[in-house]
């Protein structure tokens, strides 16, 4: 990964708005611009911050723990620990490095530690001016290699799920399932689960966010997998319905229509297209359909180093889609006391439409 | 749970500062307030909040997604569905149950979340007031049912240890160990597991977050095992230290003196000593064997709901433990190039001393 490069874009729009620097605390944004892997346990508990300074090279404070991985995986940066908490080390290190006017992440930074920073840092003449999204915007377009990347987490996932397709009987409980696909996905490679995988039988896939249980899979009954990978940082996320045993015909036409709905979305898809319009080619499918207000989420996400990341597809969203945007197109119907049906591919946005990442068509087009 | 007890307490407070409501987003301050189990995907994404009034029941605002969880979970509340985002449906209901005066969890509300939805409210006449720890302030203290499941999820997971510790051989790898704990954990129940596991072989328990890698169990030399889970919510949190084959003597004595730092830091445990006393007493053993730079990190931590909460064991924690609080002491000595030793148990502060919640003894006094 080309880092010097997604630094200098920084620094240029840190000096654009006189800024001498940008605090990054959102792990994304670290790993985006350093290559750092250090793990947080929420936003409570960070492995670190990056300073990039608006020239010159940059800086990574952590603590103990993560010393040996910062030190391995950014041997480039300036490595630094603190011992007594992130704020005791920047009020020594800002004014070393002559930052006065400090920027950070306000979509990353909590309430009560903006106001406990600003507050310190002002006794030494440092002004903290909150930023959003600096570097989100730059993550929004994947270069071919990140698109590369994005291609190989996919398809393991795949892989993955074509293993596991074949062995799924009414004997596993949703958890058991689960726990074999998140033991296969790391046995070939995978870093981590993209998400907590969702697999949900019968009635259970009504919920679109269900967690797995103890209830055995169901024979001819619609099951949801929705399941993802991290793979070299970058994220997959793939769901696929089907019924184990015979379908009836109510599921079948509820999932042509979620396909159909699918792929009215996925026509739409190109340069300069926005996120609301492809959204609302799916919707009308499924509202045509009769279902309109069994379809309650947005039609898709952003997917980079992070799973759910922005552009979003949904009603609300103005957004225009550019070239290089990844999205996920992943309609759905929900029907309490019945099931549900989903369906998830990964695409790339072209200049004159959408290129899939997915090639599995297990029970696509049934 | 007795959830109403808890909610009158929240009540009582809000009503002395003059408070209308409190927002409540923190996940864990959500379950133990109402027994809410919707999982988040990080702080950007919420599967919903409560409103706590002053007085009167709660109200619980989720999206579609978590319907039919946040109904199941809470049937005693009123659950209100947003569907163009939670400020928007904040804007109509808030007036409607007559709040002018909002609380807000500063310290899990993102700084520019706050700053939109205080000029937002402010517009309909809604002052903001930012609140930090008023949940966690009830939750630092355990009563004796939750103290109960904190034991029982300890028990799930050293019986998890126990069933894994023979099997364990040169031909795993360190992932292979972990999925191996992991998978055992959910097939025993465990809702999920508390953290990512550590396992961490030779050199890469030198680091005390190592992330499991394809490294293959290394024979007679230092083993790392950090695992726990999450059973009805509560937390577990345990490690285990010790070498398959034989151990050397340098590791027999850095055994011996993390252990002898363990106990020290146990010993002094009762209500009114303060954090910093307890580590102190762990930290003066580890330095006075002449490792008092090896040990990085705090002694230890609370859990509950979290599996990292107050209070803290740290040089820096000047809190005084109280009856009812459970901490881990988790001592460590890391050394860069060949590994280290770290020992954690779980235990209740009692009025005269602890109780250990941890049984198991495994390698312990060697």
């Amino acid at each position: 990964m080309n880092y010097k490069k997604r630094i200098k874009k920084v620094q240029a729009r840190l000096r654009r708005r006189k800024i001498d620097a940008l605090l990054v605390s959102q792990p994304e944004n670290r790993r985006y611009l350093s290559g750092y892997k250090g793990g947080d346990h929420g936003i409570g508990e960070t492995s670190g911050v990056l300073i990039i300074p608006a020239s010159g090279s940059i800086h990574l404070l952590t603590d103990f723990r993560y010393q040996l991985q910062a030190e391995q995986d950014v041997p480039w940066a300036t490595v630094h620990i603190y011992r007594k908490g992130l704020l005791k080390l920047l009020v020594d290190l800002l004014p070393e490095l002559k930052i006065t006017i400090l920027g950070f992440e306000s979509h990353y930074t909590l309430h009560s530690v903006a106001g406990k920073m600003s507050s310190t840092l002002k006794k030494k003449g440092i002004r903290l001016v909150p930023l959003t999204n600096l570097v989100e915007k730059l993550r929004i377009i994947k270069d071919e290699d990140e698109i590369e990347l994005l291609r190989q987490s996919v398809r393991l996932n795949e892989k993955v799920f074509q293993k596991i397709f074949p062995t799924i009987s009414g004997k596993m409980t949703e958890i058991e399932l689960a726990l074999a696909i998140e033991t296969l996905m790391r046995r070939k490679g995978a870093e981590s689960t993209s998400f907590d995988s969702i697999v949900a039988t019968g009635k259970n896939s009504a919920l679109p966010h269900a967690v797995p249980g103890r209830t055995k899979i169901k024979k001819n009954k619609s099951l949801t997998i929705d399941m993802g990978l991290v793979l070299n940082g970058y994220c997959s996320d793939m769901t696929r319905n089907f019924v184990p045993g015979k379908a009836t015909e109510k599921y079948i036409r509820l999932h042509r229509l979620v396909r159909k709905a699918q792929l009215a979305g996925l026509e739409k898809i190109r340069t300069g297209v926005t996120g609301k319009e492809v959204d609302h080619a799916a919707r009308t499918v499924i509202a045509d359909g009769g279902y309109g207000t069994m379809f309650g989420h947005g039609l898709g996400h952003g997917v980079g180093l992070a799973v759910h990341e922005e552009p979003r597809l949904s009603p609300l969203s103005r957004k225009k889609l550019k070239a290089g945007m990844i999205v996920t197109v992943e309609p759905g119907i929900y029907l309490p006391g019945w099931g549900g049906v989903r369906l998830e591919n990964m695409v790339v946005v072209r200049e004159d439409g959408y290129e899939n990442l997915n090639t599995d068509t297990t029970w696509l087009d049934i």
